[in-house]
Formats: C-alpha cells, sequence, structure tokens
C-alpha cells in the first residue's frame, strides 16, 4: 500500500522558493491523493507506442472485430428515433431497455434469475471497481485478491488504502486450499474481509480459469465467513475452446456475488459501457454512491448497446471474434513453442487476451525490458499486477491486438532476448565511486 | 454530514432472521457507505414525471436546443474516419484534439493561457467535483460553499465526509465579507480550509452571479490562506443580458483555481462530456485519479464534440440557444410578476436555468409541495440546496425546460398555490392518540 513518503514536500518546498505566491498542494491533499502514485507501467506503455515496435504490451482489442457498420447505422437511427432523450441526461441506474437486455442476456446464458433492478450501468468495469472500493474500504480494511491480479483493480482497491492479502494461482485459478487458510487466519487475528475479489475466466493478467469445484468452493468461503465476492468477468465470452464453467453468481444465493460485465471486450471498449448485477438491496447503495461519481452513464452510448443488443447482433458477433482470437491464439502459443527457451512457462489459455511467461529466477523482466524495446518487442513487465511486490521473473503478453505476422515475428524476438538473457551470466554490478 | 444512525442494523437485523444464509451488509459497508442516503428530492422528483405536471423542477436543457442533425453527420463522420480510435480506450488525459480545442476556447473566451497539458476530459461535471472531493478531502476536512450550494457538490462532498461551512449569498454572490470572517475564524482554530466552492456565475441553484470586486477578493483571500477555490463553471455562456465578468480562472496566478467547464449546457448533457482546467501539477494528480475511477471518459464521444468544435459550431449554437432560454426567462420573470404574492421574493438572473423564490418564514415549501402536485405543478424544494439543513421556505424554480406556455401557466398555478398558503393562518398541528 502506498505510504505518505513526505518525499514530495522537499519538492514543494523548492517549487515554493522559486514563487512564494503559488499554493503548496501538498498542505491540501488528502492521505488518499498523497497515496497516489504514477505507475512506471504507464511510462512504459508510453515507449511501446512507437510504430515499429511490436507490442504485447496493452490489454486492447483487435480494432478489426469493431462492427463499425453496424454501429454508425443504430447511431443514426438512436439519433433519429430517440435523439431528444439519448442527448438529454440519464437516470443514475442507466437506460431500462439496456438493464432489461443484460439481464435477458445473463438469464439466458448463466441460467441467473435477474431482471433490470440488479442491473446499475456503469462507465466502465473500472468504476464497478471503484464503486465496490468505495462501499466497502475503510482505510486498512483487508480484502483479498489473488497474486497476480488485475491492475485496475489494484488502482481502485488503493485508492481507498486498502489492505490487500493475496493468494496464488495455478493453472485452475486462486488456490482455494490458501485462500481457505487465510480466512481462517484472518478470523483468528479477529480481520473482517470486506471481500475477495476474482476475475474466475481467462484472468488478466495470466489467462487461467478458475476450476469448477474451485468456484463451488469459494462461494462456500464466501458465505462461511460473510463476506462478498467481486467477480469481475470481462472475458468469459471470449472462449476459444473447452467448456464454459458455472458462473459464480449462478453458484450464490444471490446476495454475496457482485458481478461486473463489460462490453469493452465484446464489442467495443470506445462506448465505456459496462455494468454491475448483484441484490437490489447492494445496488441501491451502489447507485448513490455512483450519483456522486458521475449523475449517470453517457445515455447516448447506452440507447446503441441497447438497440445493437435489441437486433439481435450481440452473440453472432462474439462468434465473429472468437474465431478471431483463436487463430492469434493458437499463433501465438505455437510461437512460443517454438521460439521460447526450455527455461521459461507459460499459461496455455483456453480464452481471453493475454497469456502470461514465467522465467527463471535470476531474470528480471524490468531489466529485460530495455533489451527487448532494442530488438522492437514489447510486454508489460508482471510485477505490476502483484499488489504487494514480487513477480519480477514475469511479464503479461497479450495476443489480442497484434496482426497475426506480428505475433508470429514479435514472439521470434522475444524469444531471442530471454534466450540471451538466460544464456548471459548474470551481470555483476560494478560498484564506482565511494 | 450523515451520520451512522445505527437505525439500518435494525432492518438487517431483521432480514437476517428471515433468510440466515444472506450477507449482512451492513457489517461489511464502509463509513462512507453507510452515510450515503437516498435523497428526498429523488423521490419528489419522480412525482414531477407525470405528463399532466408542470414540472419547473429539474435542470435539464431544452430537448429543442439539441443539434441532432449535425451531431448526426459528424458522428457517422468520426466511425467513418476515426472508428478504429474513437471505440478504442483512450487516454486518461483525454482527446488531444479535443483538449486543444477546449483551451484555445478558454484562451479566446476568458483570455487565459493555457494549452492542452492544463486540460483534463472528465464524464461530466459531477465528476470533476468528485475527483476534487477525493483528492483534497480527508474525513471531517473543512471545505467551504454558499449556502445554498448545488445539491450534487454537497453529494460529491459528503461521499468524503467533508465538514462543510458555508457563506451566505445574495445578488451579488457569496457575501465576500462573512468569507473573510469565516477564514479568519477557522484560521485561528487551526482549521485548514482544503478549497472553497464556488458556482460563480449563475449559480444553481439561485441564479445569483458573482461580482467583480467579490472575484478579485474571493482570490486574494483564496491566496492570502493557501486555500484552493473550485470553479463550477457550467452556466456562463448562456448570458441573456448584460456584461460577463471575470473568470476566476483569469485572475488567479494558475494555482488557486481548479476550473470545472461543460458541454452538458451548452450542446448536449447526454455525451457526458466536460473538463478540469487548472496547474499541471494539480492535475498530474487528478489523472492518477481518474484513472482509478473510469480509466477514461468515453473517446466515441469525445472525438464527436472535437469535430463539432473544429467546424466551429459551438459559438454560433450558444448564440442560437441564448435566445431561446432569454425568452423563457423573460416569460417566468413576467408571469412572476403578474401572479406571484408580494410576500414572495425570486431572483432575477441575467442567464443561466433557475430563479429562486424565497418564501415567508412560516411557508415550508416541503408541505407546500404537495399543494403544488395536486395543482399540477412542481418545483425542487430549497431545502435540498443547504448542506447543513435551512431554507425549508425557499425553492429552485427551473425555466428551461417548459415550453414557454406552460411557464406562463405554471407560474400561474405555482403563484395560486402560494396566494392560499400565505393568506391562509396556519394549521395547527393536531395531536391524536396519547
Amino acid at each position: 500500500m502506498p505510504e505518505d513518503t513526505g518525499s514530495s514536500s522537499i519538492e514543494y518546498d523548492d517549487i515554493d522558493k522559486l514563487h512564494s505566491e503559488k499554493i503548496r498542494l501538498d498542505t491540501l491533499f488528502s492521505r488518499r491523493a498523497k497515496g497516489l502514485q504514477a505507475s512506471e507501467i504507464r511510462e512504459l506503455l508510453k515507449l511501446t507506442q512507437k510504430p515499429d515496435i511490436i507490442s504485447f504490451a496493452g490489454g486492447l482489442p483487435n480494432p478489426i472485430t469493431f462492427p463499425s457498420e453496424q454501429l454508425n447505422e443504430i447511431t443514426s437511427e438512436v439519433i433519429k428515433q430517440n435523439g431528444k432523450l439519448a442527448f438529454q441526461y440519464g437516470t443514475t441506474e442507466g437506460h431500462v431497455p439496456l438493464r432489461q437486455e443484460i439481464a435477458q442476456w445473463m438469464n439466458k446464458r448463466f441460467g441467473t434469475n435477474l431482471d433490470e433492478a440488479n442491473i446499475l450501468i456503469t462507465s466502465g468495469s473500472q468504476q464497478g471497481l471503484l464503486i465496490v472500493a468505495h462501499l466497502f474500504i475503510n482505510s486498512n480494511d483487508t480484502i483479498i485478491t489473488s497474486n497476480p491480479t488485475y491492475l485496475g483493480g489494484i488502482g481502485a482497491f488503493n485508492a481507498f488504502r486498502a489492505n490487500i492479502e493475496t493468494v496464488t494461482l495455478d493453472n485452475d485459478g486462486m488456490h482455494i486450499e490458501n485462500l481457505e487458510e487465510l480466512l481462517i487466519s484472518l478470523d483468528r487475528k479477529k480481520v473482517k474481509v470486506k471481500f475477495i475479489y476474482v476475475i474466475p475466466t481467462f484472468q488478466n493478467p495470466t489467462g487461467v480459469t478458475l476450476s469448477e469445484p474451485r468456484r463451488k468452493r469459494l462461494i462456500d468461503l464466501a458465505e462461511a465467513y460473510d463476506t462478498m465476492v467481486v467477480s469481475d468477468n470481462p472475458y468469459s465470452e471470449l472462449r476459444y475452446k473447452g467448456e464454459p464453467h458455472s458462473p459464480l453468481i449462478a453458484l450464490d444465493d444471490g446476495t454475496h456475488v457482485t458481478y461486473l460485465g463489460t462490453f469493452s471486450k465484446t464489442l467495443v471498449p470506445g462506448l465505456r459501457i459496462a455494468w454491475m448485477a448483484g441484490s437490489v438491496e447492494f445496488l441501491k447503495k451502489a447507485i448513490l454512491c455512483k450519483q456522486s461519481l458521475d449523475l449517470c452513464t453517457n445515455p447516448f452510448n447506452q440507447y446503441i448497446v441497447a438497440e445493437y443488443m435489441n437486433r439481435g447482433l450481440l452473440d453472432p458477433h462474439i462468434k465473429k471474434i472468437c474465431k478471431i482470437y483463436k487463430e492469434k491464439l493458437e499463433i501465438m502459443l505455437n510461437a512460443m513453442d517454438e521460439f521460447f527457451p526450455n527455461e521459461v512457462d507459460w499459461t496455455r489459455p483456453e480464452g481471453g487476451l493475454f497469456t502470461w511467461a514465467t522465467c527463471p529466477e535470476h531474470i528480471n523482466t524490468r531489466e529485460l525490458f530495455e533489451q527487448a524495446i532494442i530488438e522492437k518487442v514489447a510486454y508489460v513487465t508482471g510485477s505490476a499486477f502483484f499488489p504487494n511486490g514480487g513477480g519480477e521473473n514475469t511479464m503479461r503478453i497479450n495476443f489480442s491486438h497484434p496482426t497475426n505476422e506480428k505475433i508470429h515475428e514479435g514472439v521470434r524476438r522475444l524469444g531471442k532476448v530471454l534466450e540471451n538473457a538466460i544464456k548471459k551470466p548474470k551481470t555483476q554490478e560494478v560498484i564506482t565511486g565511494i
């Protein structure tokens, strides 16, 4: 958890000497604000945007999947038929037809029994994470995540200065026995766990999926320890092989799971339309919270997505994009088999946007990053996804965004970088000066 | 400030007895969440939405002002030319061409010297308020607002459990002498004021405008007491007569004022595109905060607004809507002169969306509301805009949304309701039973 280091005061003191009339923001900022620190990731991501670099760094859907013509037609229709409402303020809960479409879609897809009262439209899933953090976390309250976990989740939880306890992952997702041990040990210490945050299917960053027995056990544990499960599910529809597991929200009694869904991966991210599903009792508070966050999610884009669903376009579109991504994932895994050194392990997900590589302990992927940039290939350093540090020998590798050709070539380049790093004896730091 | 009343526990206990497996949310919610209470206003607003009621209650722009054809054309162009980027994730700071357009527009309009680094795109001005609250307010920190002030501001500040000190208003805006006294007295008590929140022009809810000398004094005081000024400015462009005053951000050294601007009133609210302008140093923190709130404001609508500005359509559009609203304001003020009893005072704004009426002390506009609904007319009870209570004899009256005919007829009805209430001797409460 970020701590006030006091170091910023020194900076401001210097500024202050130069311009004595300027405000000293450090005397005004909240503890929350002082805890907000720029992540190195953002700086690294800037390097990856040069056109000659093959980037596996982002988590972006491929724009070839964007159904622009359909959206153009629908948008024009929305403006003509409903412009006066779509361009007006909307309700905090969200556009009723969209909430109905989502509830029906989830019921059909997941076997839930939801209606629009169980759905709150959010401005991206990130807002859902923020609402959860806002509603549950007092400073130093304990929550549990997997280790590693989604960066944006860490950001939202740190924004309210959470104490994040972590549970390791394997190819079947979060180690449920370790979770149980952690819950027992926290319970003994009278530490209340506010919620357990999971991305059950094709997890970001690792691509792994929580197994069916672990899903059931997770819900049992949440019920036994009276805690919430925040189930962040942007990727489950992007399944390229294998059979889907039971969604956590379908295993629950309807009160322990808050579900976060989004159109960012299945349709387009740029509309920023997502949703929370949960109990009416929980959503009542979430609506009050959202009201202070942004009054309402933009109605214009809600009308567009509602009409897109109403025309029955979503499921066929998902089928179409799964074909595209399935091929990309195969190309990536084949290239990794071909080019990655034996000393490196990686996940073999059945869907989603990411694979995850683990290098030998002595490899630091942050140090390796500069070498990768020289070889014109980029990834995200894995340590960013570890809430309390660690994972310096890991990397997240995205396969959804580059072209098929670039995936193959990029993996070749990255393989070479890894090969060189593993073969090379660990460099000794040369201490110069005093 | 909302307090944990403990009363909710009783409710949950009852639920708990019925369904012992259900989660007890009250054991998990943060203090912030417990402080979030549904406002009576929302319930009252529902009553105003019946089609036969003439509503002066909302704060909605009139949909006849929405430039739907232009937006349709631009939207189609954006999708064809820039669909791949407009439908993709965007940067947290916002779309660069939009930030440049806004900086140029402000410089031309306000005489500021800003560039895109001084502009952060937000998802409505409400998000700007929330960011300010998040960055500055620790629980029980003191901020200052006018009394009354904007409801959404109160919501954002209460979300972080601020201690809100207030300063009264007159027709020239916030009483600056009272503000100075308050600052002196808080300073003596070693209470740091985190910021002063003002809506300097055509204030919501009163419609009054801060005079030029008070503007200068406000900035002097902020500098003297090392505090921020949050200048929320959705209405200044909606000026129907008189001359504009200096924007606070143009009077400042560039570090004490955070400016909130929006397209909700000048273009359409349904795109939810607004912005913060301020020092780069402040915006750096604001960007980190926004990242945890929603990653980015939806790029699609940012492209649309950027193109709308790029085509030079905004200023002519503002001129056009000012004509429409000017007429509505005149009709309303004339009708008030004709129908409102002498005992009622009201503001005569030169722009914006609202007038504000003050009734004799013994009139309670909450009680009167039911009578108004019977007479098929509605307003917002003024007390909602008083952060610490009071204002029970006041009401906010919107003139932008109803048709011209309805404004006249609605004021006639409201005049009758007021007349009856003032003439009638105050009813005695009849105590029945024990």
